[in-house]
């Protein structure tokens, strides 16, 4: 397969997984003020959704969100509200997709999930709180400068990306499908909306909080579906084979719970070739709609490339 | 007790419990519009949300929202995205307090809880997916003429309204009371943030919607908090002595469960001249700020008046 990257990325020794330490580290510290300053409420339902949004994570929606501001000439920096709106609502629906009632998942990143740490209660509670305060999160765009109707443009869009033909939709499928013989159009509505709809959100509220004009926030939104795609078919491949150390959670447990999953649907190698196609009409986009595309094409290239 | 209504509204025969049918009507239409027309996703998943939402229900909030809106010298009609936005995050906080996780129950309003209909799995994601669409409908303020920094204003009071410092914290502070003993403090902050804050968020979305200035928004908000409290103390005082007919669900399942009500922290006759005194309060605020209260009084008159 051709590797899409500049070479001189693929030369550099043991590169970090997400080489952005400024933007990562001043998301971390926008996020964890965020999440300590501004968010109220009784202490243990604080910690709750503090334990679930600030564990260990790769933090890929919020980099996706920051550098699609770059992209389009905007200040990265303008664009944090909406890094960590999506990252709650990341971290809401892990919380409770990790629920009894979903997966029942003791395990996540190498630790206890918020349910078996805190009780299923304040997990519950935990991810109904983190997708509010997403919202109340996001309105704070228009503080760093941002125009009162593209912020609501935001909110639209974020509400419609977690909600009931989106995310929380494709969590509905994903159960459904469970332990049954899917196809891969089956696998794809699925990805897109479980994980595509959320990369879309992210590169279109940072194409807003950057001013982009509608159009391209328009088609940043379908770069960062395909994106979510090729994620997932990813994160799928990885799941297949990766050790319990690498992926913090038990290998190959989609496959023992019968999860629809991409590769188990078309096979590796066409999965595989699939990511590829994804991968190539995502950079296509960026490279035509962007004015500063390279840091998100180098962020998406090592999406593609985290070790099996 | 001083019946503060005007006498004309006592002498009706058998009133309806909330009189008035135009606004419900319209309400009811738009409302199922709202969720049938502009919500997709799967079709269980949208069955599972319709009838966590659309079941019998009192609509006391979009009315408060529409009355609020009319109150401040609005058109209601304008107000009908916000009365669909707070109805839906009502919707989602029952769906979600009914779980096995939370307080266990199998009926609601004389059917079946939306687990128990629907499967647990789908109950959580149907919840979910109305608190998003909630925030989704909201933005529609803005097609119906609300300036859009008005409308961002009314995102961040439904989120904080919904969020971990009131709804989903007094959930929690809620749960961690059970069967322990309580003072009369305790069981007011619950109240406030589990009914008072969307109540408030009520009067201030309708009062936003009616193109109420700041500070008027800003003491509805508080007469609906007062109003939240009031229908509390009067909701617990129905349940400790009402029938299954009339309530929908078992009497004195609170007293059952050990649940942190007024009169159990006071004693009900401390409980009803509590009841009275914000009452008296809630409609002084409303008097002295509003132009067109006389609806919007008469409705929190019929909150205190349910029969016992």
């Amino acid at each position: 397969m051709a590797a899409p990257a500049p070479a001189r990325r693929r030369r550099t020794p043991a590169p970090p997984a997400f080489p952005h330490p400024r933007l990562a580290d001043a998301f971390e510290i926008y996020f964890k003020d965020a999440l300590s300053e501004r968010c109220a409420g009784p202490p243990k339902l604080r910690q709750a959704m503090r334990y679930a949004a600030l564990g260990p994570g790769k933090r890929v929606r919020p980099l996706l969100v920051l550098l699609s501001c770059e992209a389009v000439g905007g200040d990265w920096f303008h664009a944090l509200p909406a890094a960590v709106a999506v990252e709650c609502v990341h971290a809401f629906s892990l919380v409770h997709d990790d629920l009894p009632a979903m997966d029942d998942d003791d395990y996540r990143r190498g630790r206890l999930t918020t349910h078996r740490k805190y009780g299923e209660a304040l997990g519950l509670l935990a991810g109904d709180a983190l997708l509010a305060f997403a919202f109340e999160e996001l309105t704070m765009l228009e503080g760093a400068g941002v125009p009162a109707p593209r912020v609501l443009e935001a909110v639209r869009r974020l509400a419609r990306a977690s909600g009931s033909d989106d995310l929380v939709g494709g969590q509905a499928l994903d159960m459904a499908a469970e332990g049954r013989r899917v196809r891969a159009a089956d696998v794809e509505a699925i990805h897109t909306r479980k994980t595509g709809a959320l990369m879309g959100a992210c590169l279109a509220l940072g194409a807003i909080a950057g001013g982009a004009d509608p159009r391209t926030v328009e088609v940043l939104d379908d770069a960062g579906r395909l994106m979510g795609l090729v994620f997932q078919i990813h994160d799928d491949l990885l799941n297949a084979s990766s050790s319990l150390s690498r992926l913090g959670k038990r290998a190959g447990t989609d496959a023992a719970r019968g999860k629809a999953t991409y590769h188990r649907a078309v096979g590796e190698a066409a999965a595989l070739e699939k990511e590829q196609s994804l991968l190539r009409s995502a950079r296509l986009i960026l490279e035509t709609h962007c004015l500063h595309p390279t840091r998100l094409l180098a962020l998406l290239d090592t999406l593609a490339a985290r070790e099996r």
